[in-house]
C-alpha cells in the first residue's frame, strides 16, 4: 500500500428537504452570495423559486449569475468574477451539476486573484485563497461537490483544463436526491458513467494489488452505481436508487477511491476532455466511448488482470481464464453502456476516423500538463479501438 | 436511504516514514505541545526518541504527559489538563492508541473549560472549543484518530462514558503502519475486533436495506480486516496487511460506515464499556465476548436477515435458508475470534454468571445516556448468551 494524504473538509448535508439548511450555511460564511446556476432547469423544477423564497424570507441579498453551460466556458466565468467583484459578493452559491459547481469554484478563486484566472489551469498561477463556496447539487456525476478540482473550457483554443487547490473544497454541499428526479434517463446514464470512470482511472491504472480496502471501496461504488441504475431503468423516480447514485458519485471522486494506489492516471479524462472540448458532446457520453477502447488497449498490452478482477467482482462474470474474463468484461460493460442509452463509438456521435490524429494531438497537451507518460501513438490506438 | 450529515475535516498523513511531517503540523497549529503518551511502549519501539529528536532539532518546546492507561482514567486526564494550563501548552500531541488519543481529546477540550471536564461525558456540559489536537497512531482499533468522540473512565463510579463534539476532530493524524509492527498478536486481534464491531453496530441495527453503498463499504471494510488479519497470523510483519488494517480501522468509525442507515445502536459498546470499566479487560476482548451473544440474541428475535447477508457476503457461507446461514455465520465468527486469540465467553475472562444482573444494571446507565431502547432484561439475555 502506497503512502497517501487524505484531507476532505466539505460538509455534506444529504437527503430529502435539506435545502432548508441553506440560509444557516450562507450566514455562517458570508452575507451576499453570487448565486451561480445554469440554463434554467432549476427554474423548471421549482428549485430556483424555493431558494429565492428562502433567501428573501431571511433578507439575504444576492446577485444572480446564470447561464452556465455544460463544459463551462472561461469567458462566462470571467463575467461571473467581474459581477462578484462589482457587487461585493463575499461567497459563492452554486446550484446545479458539476459544470455549475466548477464555474463557481473558478469564480471563488478568481475574485481574489489579480492575474488571469486561466493561469490556475495552465499551471502559471497557484490558488492561494478563494471565497467560501456552497453548493446545491442537482446532477450526480462529477463529484465536484466534495473535491478540490474544477474544469473549465477556453473556447478560442478548445482547451478543457482543470485546476486544483484545497481552497476549492466547498464548505458545504447540499445533496437532495429529489433534486435529481427530473434529470433525463440519458443524462442520468451519463452521470453514472462519469462516476464509474472516476473509479476506473485509479482502479485500472494502479501498478499494485496491495490496497485491499481501496479495491473494496471501488468495487462497492461500482456495484452500487450499476445496481441503482438498473432500478432506475424500470422506476426512474425510485428515491433510494437516486440517493445511492448521488452519494456513490460523490464518493467516486473525493479521493477515497484512489488511496494507497501506485500510479493514478487520468487518461480516459485526458482524451475525453479533447472530445467534449472540440465537439461539445456531454462528458459522460465521451467517456462511454473512450472507456471500452481504453480497456481493450490495456487488455491487448497484457494488463488484463484487474479488468478480469472487475468482471468477476462487479459484473459477476464466471470463469478460470483471466484473459477471456477480461474480454467478456469489456464487452459486457460496453453493451450495458449502450443499454442505458450512452454512445460507445466515435461514429455514433459523428466523429470521423480521420479526426483521430487531431484528437490525439489535442489530448497530448493535457497528458503532458497532468504529467502522464502516454505517447501520442498510444492515444491514437485507444481512439482507434473506440471508433 | 435516510438523511444524514457527513463532516470529517481530519487530515490523514498515511504511510511509511510520515512522522517527519510532525514538526510542520505542530508549527501550523501552535507552539508548545503537551506530548501525551502511554506507559512507555513508544520508548521501547524507538518512536519516542524519534519524535523527541525531531522536536529538539526544530527547537519546539514541549511538556510530557505520560502514563495514559488503556480505558483511560478521568483522574489522570485532569492531571493532564492541569499540566497543560500551568505550562501554557497551546496544542496537544497524542502519540499512541485510542486510549491516548481519547485522553488527548479530553485534555484539549478540558483546558478551555471552566467547569468539571466530566460534564462533557454526562451531558451536563457541551464542548464549545478545544485546543488543536495532532495524533500519531500506534494501534489500529478505535478510529479515534479520525472522529469526534472520546471515551474516559471515572474510576470511583466505574463509569466508562463518551463525549462528542466537532471540536474533537484531530487536525492531523499521522498513520504509519510500521508503528503497529510491534503490537502483539493478541492486541492486534483485539484491534481488528474493535474495528469490526464499529461496523457491526450500524450494519446489524439498521432497520432498512436501502443504503446500498454503505452496506458495500461496511462489507468491504470487514472483508479487508479479516483477510489482512489472516495474513498477519502467518506473517506478523507483513506491511500491507498492517496498512490495510490501519486504514480500514480508521474508516470503520469515521461515520462513512453508518451513513443513510435507519437506526444506529451502539449496544455492543454500551455493554462492553461496563465489562471493561468493572473488570478492566481490554476493550477488544470484551467485544469479542459480547458480539456473538448479541448476534444470537438478534437471530432468536427473528432479525437474522442481515446476519445471513453478512455471512454470505463476508464469510462466504453458502446456502438457501437464511436462518441456517445466520446460525453458521455466528458460529464461524465466534470460532474465528477464538482462532486469532480473543476470548468469546465471560467465563474465559473469569467473569462469573452471577455478575450478569450487576453488569446489566451498570450497562443501563450508558444505554439511557445514549438514548437506546434496550430493556435491562434484553441486556441480561445478551450476557447470558455470552456466558
Amino acid at each position: 500500500m502506497e503512502n497517501f494524504l487524505f484531507y476532505n473538509p466539505t460538509k455534506i448535508i444529504f437527503g430529502k428537504g435539506t435545502i432548508k439548511n441553506i440560509t444557516r450555511e450562507i450566514k455562517r460564511y458570508g452575507k451576499k452570495p453570487l448565486f451561480v446556476y445554469g440554463s434554467g432547469s432549476i427554474k423548471k423544477t421549482g428549485l430556483y423559486d424555493k431558494i429565492v423564497k428562502v433567501l428573501n424570507e431571511n433578507t439575504i441579498d444576492f446577485i444572480e449569475h446564470s447561464g452556465v453551460k455544460s463544459n463551462p466556458r472561461l469567458k462566462h466565468t470571467k463575467e461571473g468574477i467581474k459581477k462578484a467583484r462589482e457587487n461585493n459578493c463575499d461567497l459563492i452559491l452554486a446550484v446545479g451539476g458539476g459544470s455549475v459547481i466548477d464555474e463557481g469554484k473558478t469564480i471563488a478563486a478568481g475574485v481574489l486573484y489579480d492575474g488571469d484566472v486561466w493561469d490556475f489551469f495552465t499551471g502559471k498561477g497557484n490558488i492561494k485563497k478563494a471565497l467560501p463556496l456552497l453548493t446545491v447539487l442537482t446532477l450526480a456525476a462529477t463529484g465536484s461537490e466534495m473535491n478540490a478540482g474544477c474544469v473549465i473550457t477556453k473556447e478560442e483554443t478548445q482547451q478543457k483544463f482543470s485546476a486544483h487547490s484545497p481552497h476549492l473544497f466547498p464548505k458545504t454541499s447540499i445533496l437532495d436526491p429529489e433534486n435529481t428526479m427530473s434529470v433525463s434517463k440519458e443524462y442520468t446514464a451519463y452521470g453514472v458513467i462519469d462516476a464509474l470512470s472516476h473509479v476506473f482511472e485509479g482502479y485500472f491504472s494502479t501498478k499494485t494489488d496491495t490496497a485491499f480496502i481501496t479495491d473494496e471501496i471501488c468495487e462497492g461504488i461500482c456495484r452500487t452505481l450499476i445496481k441503482s441504475m438498473v432500478i432506475l431503468q424500470q422506476e426512474p423516480l425510485n428515491y433510494d436508487a437516486r440517493a445511492n447514485i448521488m452519494w456513490s458519485a460523490t464518493l467516486a471522486l473525493n479521493s477515497l477511491q484512489k488511496l494507497g494506489y501506485k500510479n493514478f492516471e487520468f487518461i480516459n479524462h485526458a482524451i475525453e476532455h479533447s472530445l467534449s472540448a472540440i465537439y461539445d458532446i456531454p462528458h459522460g457520453a465521451g467517456l462511454s466511448i473512450i472507456i471500452p477502447g481504453y480497456l481493450k488497449f490495456n487488455a491487448q498490452k497484457g494488463n488484463f488482470k484487474r479488468i478480469a478482477r472487475f468482471g468477476k467482482n462487479v459484473l459477476n462474470i464466471k470463469g478460470a481464464d483471466e484473459k477471456i474474463i477480461a474480454k467478456e468484461t469489456i464487452e459486457k460493460l460496453k453493451t450495458w453502456f449502450s443499454q442505458i442509452g450512452a454512445p460507445t463509438t466515435l461514429s455514433e456521435v459523428n466523429i470521423p476516423e480521420k479526426d483521430i490524429p487531431k484528437i490525439a494531438e489535442h489530448s497530448m497537451e493535457l497528458i503532458n500538463l497532468w504529467g502522464m507518460s502516454y505517447a501520442k501513438r498510444s492515444v491514437e490506438e485507444i481512439l482507434k479501438l473506440s471508433k
